[in-house]
């Protein structure tokens, strides 16, 4: 692509030498909206994702080469998964010449979720990412779930005569997978982590029959920000496929405006 | 201040004729965050507000003088309030030589609350808005609350066993003061328009006794969308201060991932 | 569907009668993100839309049938385009037996666009929203786009020995669509309005000679924000397939924190 | 404060003994709004800033105290400064029992400035931030700025017969305060860390005398991404009261829609 270029001898001022001796960690392009193609629960799903990708730069090395960037992007055309992902970081890595690098894809994506009592189907939307970096010689792939669920406080279920107060939560699930060209984690498996742990999964579409049961079954199963982020932590720490981890919860307060939150990492 | 440029013999590029005979209705600056004082229950808050100031630019004037409501900006220096506020809209569009204008901040405000049992006292924020505009003629005066409350669903608690799903929601009301020289309406008579048609106020701080008070309460008021909106809508018809106004209820379902909205509005 | 929670014996709130006499002019779900298929450049593009969805209830009505937009939502499957929305929204009405209502999407799209003189090819990403209204017995529908194009600024060019500040701009436009059973407006066509009133269009991947080109080109076209929204207008009022429109135009401005802003309406 | 529901024989959920063995690195509450006051080049400014705190909770250990955080917040009055928070810190852990915690302010804050030219004054806002944490029995603490500046592309420049692409770009500088008791680093030695790097600072008010200005002035000193983070660490490094650090740099590019962004980390 350089032919071009060199062709109408337009000087190249990022290819110079640079004489401050300060190395950049990463350096790259931003919220760049692309399209990503996804597998889940065995169908694809094309969606508008926004890519973060950034390399090391030494401390000779004037600037990287940011068009790079969006020809890797455009060049993108299978479905993303784990082991698709580890092999497009090194050919980022290689177009930029560089050692360390690091590629984000945020997005939205859908599973169809059947009411619990009339059975209606309606797809639900969860936020997701991949993350792909290469640091210190070693590869590391993240995948990311942001999922909605239901939390009700034990609390004020024990101390009131009647109701308890209730509201959303989002629960961020990120993982490392220990083996990315080993048994893959489908996006609907860790969504399941989320909404088992909650007081209550939720839907697009309910009838009265299933905001009954999900209003009982909630009042059944009263959840702490504290209770979701550990009983999380527990799924996670039974699968043997999950490296190292990050779990957030966050808890809408409905009773003040400001939420209650709780991490749990593992490194 | 045009001395300075003057004696510099600086071309007025703005300040030339525009011959495509399109007059422009609203030009000016955008989300220029400055300073704005408030008296809120008889005592000034001071906060960073986001400010879009506007005119209107007749056909044959090629540009604005940006310059200038940055200027009237940096004037303000009293407590905004609404006969203030129609004063200052006639500075600036004096200052602009323009007819029509529009004059918006947006800032968050707080009121100290007691807790409902314990007595507690707590700061809650609130979404606050001065909106002052001249058109056709006629200067209105607007001022908006954002109000977070309580909503507990009415169908929830009578289809189910035990229980009631509850969330948080966001009541906004936007009030035309009908004669903005006469008896002021404070801040926290417009937030408690919302905080008494909801299910329950929030608070910030809350201790048990307060939890159990405001779970009973809330679910001894159960209130759809609709009633909150309409309830609010009552309130408002019966103050004689306040000409067009419009009502915006969301709640932030904890059932589902998206809003139950509604909108009253009366012109 | 009623069927299933009839036999349950399940009350109906919603369906009682309010004795408030306030009628509701819009209630509904809003910010639900569901699918989307648009039909862009001939081809099929599939979105993550965030949809908001209400209706008008009399005053006599306690509640709206909330579900009833999940399901309208759930059974869209053909491309959205302006003769389809247009008979989708009459579907949506009849299912929420109401008179007057709205449907708005609000999504990304992608264009693919050659640069200026290396020809490389890459996606840029529009906003984009359909909206269409129902109110008063006359049905509307509207189109609108999001373009980010670049400004320079004609005073800095002209009072500067060398240089001019120049920035990203985003260009938004809504038309209404005259006859919406007739030919239709692409939305490569609303984009281009936008980009050739600019002082540049931009592209996600340039080289070094193209940056040379749009750095010259944008140089030799300088466009204060009220240059940029009237020749935009200007453009509209020259097709007659548009009705009614709004043009916003909002400068990034690079020598400030805040925006330079214009509307030109056409009511 | 336990008194009041001691009395009322209301029982203490989250008080009791867990049993899943499971840590929580961070618990407590997220995005409260509540004021702060800050010092800022000798005067006081009061701000709504957005604050999070957590502590951490050992395995044993039900719940955290969440009213204790807010009557943490209600308790600050004084001015905060690193020295306070350092002590405020304290203050928090031993109120909710925690050895580990963290607490975060984020707000907007302003400088008076002077136009380059024309001397003319208006204020510039700024994000600013304080963290304070407590970790492995050792306390950190950490101020943060984000400074909007302008920067020009060397390589546009340099290719092109006449002008040069440029745009607003936001530095991010966090700082850790080597001793939090010694001598402070001011708000305004952090910003202009930024300014001094950029291809030139900005302003909200701006005459023809000093937009000439600043258009030559960034003209004449043109910036990449790398040149301006590198910039920023090289005068980090030159000061001995700053200990680790993180300087981002984000440029909102005016040739595409994206942004070239660039990090330096120093442990």
């Amino acid at each position: 692509m350089n032919h071009l270029t060199d062709a109408l001898h337009i000087p190249d001022t990022q290819n110079e030498r640079d004489e401050r001796h300060v190395a950049i960690q990463r350096v790259g392009v931003k919220d760049v909206r692309y399209p990503l193609t996804l597998r889940v629960a065995g169908v694809e799903q094309s969606t508008a994702a926004l890519w973060n990708l950034d390399v090391a730069l030494p401390a000779e090395k004037k600037g990287t080469h940011m068009s790079r960037f969006v020809a890797w992007l455009d060049a993108q055309s299978t479905p993303m998964d784990a082991a698709h992902l580890r092999g497009e970081l090194d050919v980022m890595l290689e177009k930029l010449h560089a050692d360390e690098g690091r590629i984000e894809a945020r997005f939205n994506f859908f599973l169809r979720k059947r009411a619990p009592v009339s059975g209606l189907q309606s797809l639900l939307d969860y936020g997701g990412a991949w993350v792909a970096e290469r640091k210190a010689g070693r590869t590391s792939i993240w995948a990311e779930v942001g999922v909605p669920v239901k939390s009700l406080c034990p609390c004020s279920k024990e101390i009131s005569d009647y109701g308890a107060h209730n509201q959303r939560s989002l629960v961020t699930i990120r993982v490392e997978l220990k083996d990315p060209l080993g048994a893959p984690i489908e996006w609907q498996e860790l969504v399941r982590f989320a909404e088992e742990s909650a007081s209550s999964e939720i839907w697009p579409m309910l009838k009265r029959a299933d905001e009954k049961w999900i209003t009982e079954h909630a009042y059944e199963n009263p959840k702490f920000v504290e209770d979701l982020v550990r009983d999380v932590a527990l799924r996670l720490n039974a699968d043997a496929r999950i490296g190292r981890y990050v779990v957030d919860v966050e808890n809408f307060e409905s009773i003040h405006n400001h939420s209650a939150w709780a991490r749990i990492e593992r490194n």
